[in-house]
């Protein structure tokens, strides 16, 4: 059967994960969260997590420079690490070059990992070159998270509210105005997506049941919902969207609150924490957008005094 | 400049290795040995690869089944890490699928990958899912070493002898029977390499200099002289190639000789020791093959009563 008629990435995901025999006794979470989580020390979990960018598929030599692209292939990395709370401490890196590619291409790609791993003094510790058909980026990182502060993506509890860092849609923006060679301030949200580190690190902190990054718009809610067996109300009023973001999707003629909802690569965080975290969560700059409800409840959004189903995001390896 | 006018691999890992400033002071070995070595107990070491291969660049779907993909991809990570006297413990899978892919390829490279991981009691903790052009299975491993049995490549002494694991030659020797659609003994060994975990525990326990495993022909010798600073004289006639190899080779009209000095992927390890761990070796099947020399002396090969400068590998790499 041909992948395309399967189903998508998260049924491919389940159906590798029941058919592995290959288990160790040290992990704590394996295939399906963010990261796996291991065990590391009498205080800490390690953090293993890896992400990848293919050229024409997560990224454009148009718009992006090698800078660009070497940035956006470990911020992917440090954002899951950043959604379990955690710091980066290594990076391993493989390229996979085409034929054509130049010294300078390698020099820029590089410039920007190193750019991304110095910033959060983490260090890049070895990888792989390989001839490929396309450019692309695998990045692995291993990180450690204090074990008090871990957060999966499997406790959300009904009756939590759910919460985002920073504003959506702005990617999604940016990617469009690149496509038609228009100018705004979303493209630099585009090309220059930052990995929410530091405040994830803040979130674990204050205390919350469930975490996720977003990597395709705030419909990744779906993740934690499903799997904490649970359901989810997103008041569309609240979703975070900038000034800017409403411009651009103005000018392109789009939708704002689709582009947050179902957008991509904005890197923020998702999660959900008991009501009496509100308080600790705002002072850090959480939004507020929505309830934790049971399973059968579905996931829906208010909007204009109705309530719809939330749609699923876009599915980057959908055939 | 294009990479083709660069000048291989290595010379563009040192230019990477010149460039970047992202460290961490607990990195051991960073980028340029097999593994890196991380600080992880006080008994061990963490030890930490990766390794690619791409279809139609490492193998072919004509002669590969699914399966055999799987596990080669992870042995050659395994490989890395007998290398380094170690063990490893988990695995973290990106599989890169073009888009006319079926459900039963991915099955297939998920059971081989299962197969290699479990032989060695490892997990399989995680990984990633790519749309792309081609076909690319990229492993992270992540293993342990007891300090006192970590072993690099940098270590020979002028005086060492130089030893080899198996035999040479039948896995270049199986490629080529499989392109010309020929029959023989060899091919077993191209499709299903074998890393020599348990030989790499047993030869640093008994104590080396240095030690890599070979993906490119018994030539791999450079890297240890390289890393050592050090030359090294091999006795064609010591070298071993079993009689399969032989034959094979001849039935292709190939120099056997030359495939186990420039074939690949046989997966062996080469390392060097002082004479007198030269009994201990021979009794775990250990082959002495040569002598470090100083740099000065070169890479050289004795044969027919003659020497002869030993050439570069084949460089995967080169474009």
């Amino acid at each position: 059967m041909k992948l395309r008629d399967y189903g998508g990435e998260l049924a491919l995901i389940e159906r590798i994960k029941s058919k592995i025999a290959a288990n160790s006794k040290d992990v704590k979470v394996g295939i399906g969260d963010d990261c796996a989580v291991l065990s590391y020390s009498s205080s800490e979990y390690m953090l293993v997590t890896t992400d990848s960018i293919a050229e024409n598929e997560h990224f454009s030599l148009d718009y992006f420079s090698p800078k660009q692209v070497g940035m956006k292939a470990v911020e992917a990395n440090i954002s899951d690490i950043a959604a379990k709370g955690g710091k980066p401490l290594y990076f391993i890196v493989s390229l996979f070059l085409p034929e054509n590619s130049t010294v300078e291409l390698v020099d820029g790609i590089y410039e920007g990992i190193d750019f991304s791993a110095s910033k959060c003094n983490a260090g890049i510790i070895g990888g792989n070159l390989s001839k490929s058909n396309q450019l692309i980026i695998s990045v692995c990182a291993i990180g450690t998270v204090d074990k008090k502060n871990l957060v999966l993506r499997n406790a959300a509890k009904n009756g939590d509210l759910v919460f985002c860092t920073g504003d959506f849609g702005g990617s999604a923006a940016g990617l469009e105005l690149l496509r038609r060679n228009m100018k705004g301030n979303s493209i630099k949200r585009h090309l220059e997506p930052k990995a929410r580190l530091e405040l994830g690190q803040k979130i674990t902190k204050i205390g919350v049941n469930a975490m996720i990054d977003a990597s395709d718009g705030l419909a990744d809610i779906r993740h934690i919902c499903n799997a904490s067996n649970a359901g989810a109300l997103i008041y569309a009023d609240k979703i975070p969207i900038s000034p800017s973001t409403k411009e651009d999707a103005k000018a392109l003629g789009k939708d704002a609150l689709e582009l947050a909802l179902y957008g991509g690569e904005d890197y923020e965080l998702i999660f959900t924490a008991p009501k009496n975290s509100l308080e600790k969560l705002k002072k850090i700059g959480a939004n507020a957008i929505g309830k934790i409800k049971g399973r059968k409840y579905g996931i829906k959004l208010f909007k204009d005094g109705k309530q719809a189903d939330l749609m699923n995001g876009f599915d980057h390896f959908k055939f």
